[in-house]
């Protein structure tokens, strides 16, 4: 992709020719760590630092995925959320029934999978499932501070997505990231539209991610959300429900989670290399540039703190409108000569 | 079909030749009504009965369509319920979003379609929008005897169908199924399984189909739900909602019925003719005949209730577990047997 990831890789090595053409020394060693395989889940990063960890050992690592802040503004992010993805299958009669034959009297599990989502949260937004919020590591002052001088850009993106009014009503976007999320990402029972067709479902599917904060463990986050089905007064199973099952238990959840998910991860914002990075890109322009405690999306930083056991810090570059992963990928050049310039502030620092 | 329909067809005309060869004369004029089409929803059906609707003069229409009650005793069928089905979308953003970067703040349409949903009933099956029972026609005292009389068969149905307790709650199927019904049959959102993406969906959808009690109109029951949605805040279009209402109304959706559907119809059980075919049937057998008030399921009795102003008893002789409209449709002989001596009992009654 033209901004995702090549326009990173590419800024960085024409600021090392600039800075080298304009003969000025660097006063660090630069370690690269190039990873093709960032959209596959980045199966063997762990690992590669693994192995090398010495030869990795490092003050800060800056990662350089994924978009500016939309503004345009030089951006620093500080954290990622982590993520862990939930399917969930609740069942009717064994097979799906004439809705005539047997409507309003067998259980319908498309009527009970939208009762059982829309009790995960309230008109708010927030999600009332019992300690969701609870291992979440509260914003620092200086995370506060941040998200109270990052420009708004609500307003623009209602207007883009064409929607007015948000989930998280008073709370703006860069806030509500900060939060762990309940989604439904998916819903699949019958058929609709020129598939539909008048019975009563077998079966209804969701399909949640839940993005995690900082402190959120993803294993207990799932336990949370199996925890209020239960309360719900289903019988939560892992695998499809037998006979027996069926025969015994008037309301059964199958929970399953596909990959094993990842915790979020945050550098805070007060050490002095953070502060030190702040400073370089102050300097070269005459843009504030924005500090974002974290990206809502995840990345894998997770891997990078755990192993290298150094602090990272994001330096996106890319113009937020770039379709990253769908056609017309594009990097607007205005971008690309400021990611120049951030780069080498960075390399200079 | 073998059930449905070859083997009512095969038994009256076996009745027939049964009847003349034992040398006994017929009291009435029969006449025969095949329509080809029904499972199309019988397209044409009116335009013949309008057009021959001196030929078909008569005082009873038997209707021989559909499964016997479960237990195998002779079935008499005063009604069916009527039909409306309804398609509902929800909307969120214009595009599918990110559920990271916008997750938590962007509205979810596939929450909030299964919050809509789970509104329209509580927790014991009763629909909860506002008139959805007032203008059902009430039970008269022989319906409600009837009822009592119809040997019960849900545990048996439970087992089969491998599931507990039931929608409805106390109330047992074959009176379930004489209240107006609200089935949600279809939910599609984003993906689920393989399919799943982590977004936030742009739209979600959800298929409905009420069966009508005697008394329901189709329109008047769509303009109910469509009420009840405009009670909890939302913009009801008829159309895909265009750029100026999606950011105009924070919440929108659309509802279209496809169909014009028709009204249930029901043949008062005191009439002199159905009594006279209840005794028919307990003449000729010893096997208490069931009464049943009306079917779950949907057959446009109205349009033959409409046109030639009669009324229609429906006699069905398969058996209920005959797999109609699948695979391996089967008929038991001891059913075909059966069906040739109560169409011989009603021939001659």
């Amino acid at each position: 992709g033209a901004g995702d990831d090549k326009a990173p890789i590419i800024a960085i090595q024409t600021a090392l020719d600039a800075i080298k053409e304009a003969g000025v020394p660097l006063k660090h060693h630069l370690k690269f760590i190039l990873d093709g395989e960032e959209e596959a889940g980045s199966p063997h990063i762990g690992y590669i630092l693994e192995k090398y960890r010495d030869r990795l050992k490092a003050d800060v690592l800056f990662m350089c995925d994924g978009p500016a802040y939309f503004s345009g503004d030089p951006t620093l992010i500080y954290g990622g959320r982590g993520i862990i993805s939930i399917s969930l299958t609740v069942y009717g009669p064994n097979v799906s029934l004439h809705s005539g034959h047997y409507g309003n009297w067998a259980p319908n599990p498309a009527f009970r999978l939208a009762q059982l989502l829309a009790g995960m949260k309230d008109k708010n937004g927030k999600v009332v499932i019992k300690g969701f919020y609870d291992t979440m590591v509260p914003l620092s002052p200086l995370e506060k501070e941040a998200l109270q001088t990052i420009p708004p850009f609500d307003e623009e993106l209602n207007a883009l997505y064409g929607f007015t009014g948000v989930e998280s009503g008073e709370i703006p976007l860069m806030e509500a990231i900060l939060y762990p999320s309940l989604n439904v990402n998916g819903l699949e029972s019958g058929g609709v539209g020129k598939q539909a067709r008048t019975i009563i479902p077998a079966a209804a599917a969701a399909s949640i991610d839940i993005r995690l904060a900082k402190g959120n463990d993803p294993e207990e986050m799932v336990q949370k959300v199996i925890h209020h089905i239960e309360e719900q007064g289903y019988r939560v199973v892992t695998s499809e429900p037998d006979r027996e099952t069926r025969l015994k238990y008037p309301f059964i959840a199958k929970v399953t989670t596909e990959e094993k998910g990842y915790r979020a991860a945050r550098t805070p914002m007060d050490l002095p290399i953070s502060k030190r990075a702040i400073a370089a890109l102050r300097d070269y322009s005459d843009r504030e540039p924005v500090s974002i405690p974290s990206l809502g999306g995840s990345l894998p930083f997770n891997i990078f703190e755990d192993v290298l056991k150094i602090p990272f810090i994001g330096i996106p570059i890319a113009n937020y409108d770039n379709n990253q992963h769908q056609e017309n990928e594009n990097l607007r050049l205005g971008h690309l000569w400021r990611a120049i310039e951030t780069f080498a502030a960075i390399l200079m620092m």
